[in-house]
């Protein structure tokens, strides 16, 4: 299929050159942001033929498509807004990985009606960051809302769904903001998830953190979290530093 | 008093100069480490003379005392053991610190009956970072197994009190180990106490950090915790690296 006739719309073809992957965006619906390549170089490579990989809030697809030689064996997309999860499915078909990948448009809430309790390897997250509160200003792009704050889903969802798909000693796999690490911890701490590995992101040198990476193991031994060496984005003049380059571009 | 005539055993004298301050230490009992100098740093300054801190596993002191410029007001040095407690009376001597400090031997446990409930506007806890389980080696030197393991108090309890002695608003701080920060931050919250700031400290460049300092509000608004930009203490060789240099020596 021609590249152009997958297109619709505003939506545009973007490249993550590092994973030789193309990734159909749309700007007023939505596009990956430097979270979704970040939480990707953050999973362990396991090439396993029979793996059986969950994205929840997968968006347009493209954490699971990072991925696609890192990990092996199968990939189950869950998206809750159609828009966005046709772009997904039209991106597995772009990148030729149908007979691998299933875009499912649903809530993550309904996510065992299609995918088994205690069935997978692997579950990767990046959902929402922000709660609702009456006050709290939202998107006025309605997709965009979704896709950023607790409208359709939150924090507790998202973990129990993450819980109830990971087989014993599955790994799962989030992306959130530091300034909820407490509620995060507690919320894995309490659907069976051990928090394993976690690794910060500074923006810039010298600034607070603005994103975490988190690694749970589901019923994984208690203690023994590594906080592993934080990763900084740009240099002071808002430059790529050259770890963050590599994982756009590739090694030069 | 001469200095010489203070000192027992094996002690010796060692001298933060970054803060002007001696230390009466022992190699057999009780000398500080580096993780007391980078809790003193964390500790925000305030210069209220009503201020009342207290020391929880306060050792031979020199976590207060490191202090005695950054925070006005009063100190309660709570440790457990005799001989230590000893070596931190005759330190607030040397550095002619009696009329704002006193040493409280006891068990934290206990602390209630010397420094009354909701009082205290700063609590400041370097606790022992091991849990004691049947396995676990513990330091044949009896001093420092109860300094280092979990033997004589425990994180719940080092919470429950620090909880207990602070008032609303009130700050606490602590130094501990990340491997246990799920724990620490699920503790705390049960506890009353809010993660506000969180600081890790990683040995050498690229290494995982091995040193946690949280800083904790007492009733505080829940969520808002700052992850803050991370110390590395040394470069690939063992040295010093600028920053810890300043704690140590002062402005060079």
């Amino acid at each position: 299929m021609e590249s152009a006739s997958l297109l619709k719309d505003d939506e545009r073809i973007d490249q993550l050159y590092s994973q030789d992957v193309q990734i159909i965006q749309s700007p007023t619906c939505f596009a990956f942001s430097l979270d979704a390549v970040l939480l990707a170089d953050f999973v362990r490579s396991n090439h396993r033929h029979k793996l059986r990989t969950v994205d929840l809030c997968a968006g347009n697809g493209a954490i699971g498509l990072f991925l696609h030689k890192k990990l092996g064996g199968t990939f189950a997309e869950v998206e809750l807004q159609p828009r966005i999860a046709d772009m997904a499915r039209r991106s597995v078909e772009l990148n030729r990985l149908t007979d691998r990948y299933r875009v499912l448009n649903m809530d993550i809430a309904d996510v065992f009606t299609a995918v088994p309790k205690d069935s997978a390897d692997v579950v990767l997250c990046n959902p929402p960051y922000f709660p609702v509160s009456a006050k709290s200003q939202k998107n006025p792009n309605h997709y965009l809302a979704i896709a950023r704050h607790e409208i359709a889903t939150n924090l507790a969802t998202v973990t129990a769904q993450m819980s109830g798909l990971l087989k014993m000693n599955g790994h799962g796999y989030l992306v959130h903001r530091p300034d909820r690490l407490t509620e995060i911890l507690t919320t894995m701490q309490a659907h069976r998830l051990v928090p394993k590995r976690l690794r910060f992101i500074h923006p810039k040198p010298g600034r607070d953190a603005n994103m975490l990476l988190l690694e749970v193991i589901k019923d994984g031994k208690p203690g023994g979290l590594k906080v592993v060496p934080p990763l900084t984005v740009s240099d002071e003049d808002g430059h790529y530093l050259p770890a963050v380059q590599e994982m756009l571009y590739g090694q030069s």
